[in-house]
């Protein structure tokens, strides 16, 4: 019998993530030894505050306050990285591949921004990169796309993938609070950042559908091409008119393969309340996947915290040991697809996607209203699939009248709405949400 | 540049599942091959009827009803099996293990009972037998659990894995019928076979709750250490009451780590209404897997039908196709855990089993009724959760009392229901069923 070697592990950063990672690594060290074969073995911890690292690790570990000491460090195996952003992380896992190791990172804005060169420098210096932990959390959704559906012609990805502001979007429906006060409440109980416009205004969510569209259709990453809208301008008036047509509204970024290229978005859906997706309730995150042979399938957990997250970032550090000795030509390719088969579909430019939406105007009472608001929609190809109208308050001779169309081409929508908020009887801007089906 | 070699693929059997792996391969060939890196070429089918099968494949695969040529065949690398049974569908596995190929199969059966057996052969031979498609269709759920969760300690595993019954109960409480009539209704839409006994009395879904056991805990497979029971004597009337009390009833399979050992059991469950689990209707599967790390995730699709299948066995011919030039000693492991690192954790009997239970008892409109036997579950320290006791209708004298109980010793329980059954104020047999808060 051979000799069993551990993988050694140097882990860049222990923060909340970090933490989770070495305490769950260490917790269930012989769990994990059992399925891997081999022990992994965190070797260094490199983090600017040496004195907590120390802490945290009880002095098992050597910690350094040099990254770059350990992305160099022949004793090393596998880099995680989990210092996030864009810059020296950035530095250091090139550094890291250069040097022949693994790398395994959460860091979602790194690959979906700098993943083209990320990838093709592991492909050339034969090591993976691994990042189930950058989507979803402890979710395991890449697998999923990347290996469980790799028979499949994927149609399209729609994710609840970011906690934050699904949190927020539950307490603003069972609470029928406004989102600014929301929001506070958030960040007092943690599930908000200080700075929170990443994640509110959908800027992390589209990070993550861009990973899942690259490995949904084989298609490089291009987070500079993706359409983005957050919550931080949603009206909790819409989310209760959206409950009265049976409709929930989630954040969600969402890739779709259309016959001309592909979808990729992120903003507020509206969405059938029996859907289960409809009803994945606070900080949890769940992605559905449309594909033609298994259909629609779902997945649910948690999307964020130190112990989820970690247990995407150890599933990677154990599939990366098993993997390590194999021929790096058989192994999976980063983005599912081999990477000389990589697709040329472009992104479509949000005006030339298309989707159901949801109107809400505030018009005069008085009649013809209706004809004519309906009349500039026909005109347009914009068929109807479902109106309220409410009747005025007491005393008053407005009222708010609410549109649900059919799917149509979003560049009619704007053209609608332009023409639809010029009319005299309609006062004010017209409130546009989108709205998906899912089926 | 090596020349790209086909994966040669022998399909032993060309029924439902079989003519779903054929299409979708012909159909998706180019896609699959981006990601496998290699084309994967059915070459031989085997079947009995050899015409149907040569029309479904247009005269494109060479077609015989001799399966142990296909199982020898020395230009075959991977075998499917898609026959089912304990019968010749073990021989040709073993056949072909022995002959050094791969082995894909959906047989629940074969590897919930012969399992051990089969996996000591191929790993003896070093080859792979993958089983997605086994449970839960073409979820990717024995993926989820054998490599997306490596990180954690497995708690407990529950899943809605027979689309049959799960049909029927939701039918029954949608419609308010009895067992008899539904069941006959999904017999004639195909939703269940003309003798439906392997479903419908939980057969099926312990073979495939004894795998999943078997993939989170590292034991070896125990069929036979089962508990089973299915749902033909579930009465309309407990569906209405569980309702009242906010729960549904699914036929789960269910498998729990305990201190002592390893729970494993099929039954009809009551399940709190506002659980996903809860709300997934039809002929839909979902499993539902705690773990330490990642706490709840939940995997949801269909769990049947001749293209979802067909999804979760392409996937595992992918898988081999890419790992079967590594070395065997760094694939995954079949069963999760390295073979030399099983764990030997007893499957307890059903006595020793904790749950929650719901007792429908029909009792005497008398007073000292509920003192009486409440005092019988007290004194076997089964504590009480709920009660909901009707008025009795015009001019009758008994009346239905429910009880749920917290989770408590499934001996305890039995014991209790004797006692409680010999009352003179009690009428009839005690109705029972198990509850799981799945928190």
């Amino acid at each position: 019998m051979k000799p069993i070697q551990a993988m050694r592990v140097g882990l860049l950063g222990i923060g909340t993530v970090g933490g989770g990672t070495y305490n769950v690594l260490t917790r269930n060290a012989e769990e994990i030894t059992r399925r891997a074969g081999r022990p992994i073995e965190i070797t260094v911890v490199a983090d600017k505050d040496v004195a907590r690292a120390k802490e945290l690790t009880g002095g098992k570990v050597k910690v350094t306050d040099d990254a770059f000491a350990v992305v160099t460090d022949p004793n090393v195996d596998i880099v995680i990285e989990l210092i996030g952003g864009y810059g020296v992380a950035k530095e250091l896992v090139l550094k890291a591949i250069e040097n022949g190791k693994h790398v395994i990172t959460a860091n979602k804005a790194l690959l979906a921004v700098h993943g083209t060169e990320i990838f093709a420098k592991a492909q050339e210096k034969g090591v993976m990169v691994a990042f189930e932990a950058a989507v979803a959390g402890g979710i395991p959704i890449i697998k999923a796309v990347r290996e469980g559906l790799s028979a499949n012609r994927i149609q399209w990805v729609a994710g609840i993938i970011n906690g934050t502001t699904n949190f927020i979007l539950s307490e603003m429906r069972d609470k029928g609070l406004p989102f600014a006060d929301v929001l506070k409440e958030a960040q007092r109980l943690g599930y908000a950042e200080a700075d929170p416009t990443f994640d509110v205004e959908g800027v992390d969510a589209a990070h993550k559908i861009t990973l899942l569209s690259s490995l949904a259709f084989g298609i490089p990453v291009q987070f500079d091409k993706a359409h983005i809208e957050g919550i931080s301008k949603l009206d909790a008036t819409d989310i209760k008119y959206a409950e009265q047509l049976g409709y929930r509204i989630k954040l969600l970024g969402i890739t779709r393969r259309r016959d001309n290229g592909i979808e990729l978005r992120v903003h507020p859906t509206l969405v059938p309340s029996k859907r289960l997706i409809a009803n994945v309730e606070g900080a949890m995150n769940a992605v559905l996947v449309q594909a033609d042979a298994v259909g629609s399938t779902l997945y649910y957990g948690k999307g964020a915290g130190a112990e989820p997250t970690a247990s995407a970032v150890i599933a990677d550090v154990v599939d990366v040991t098993r993997l390590s000795t194999a021929d790096p030509e058989n192994r999976v390719p980063h983005l599912a697809f081999q990477p000389d088969a990589l697709a040329n579909l472009p992104i479509l430019p949000i005006g030339e996607t298309l989707c159901g939406n949801y109107l809400r105007l505030r018009v005069a009472d008085q009649p013809g209203v209706l004809a004519e608001i309906t009349r500039i929609l026909a005109d347009r190809n914009i068929s109807i699939d479902a109106l309220l109208q409410r009747e005025p308050e007491e005393g008053e001779d407005q009222t708010d009248l609410i549109i649900l169309t059919h799917v149509c081409r979003e560049q009619d929508v704007l053209n609608a709405m332009d023409v639809i908020g010029k009319l005299p009887v309609v006062k004010g801007a017209v409130t546009r949400l989108r709205l998906e089906n899912l089926q």
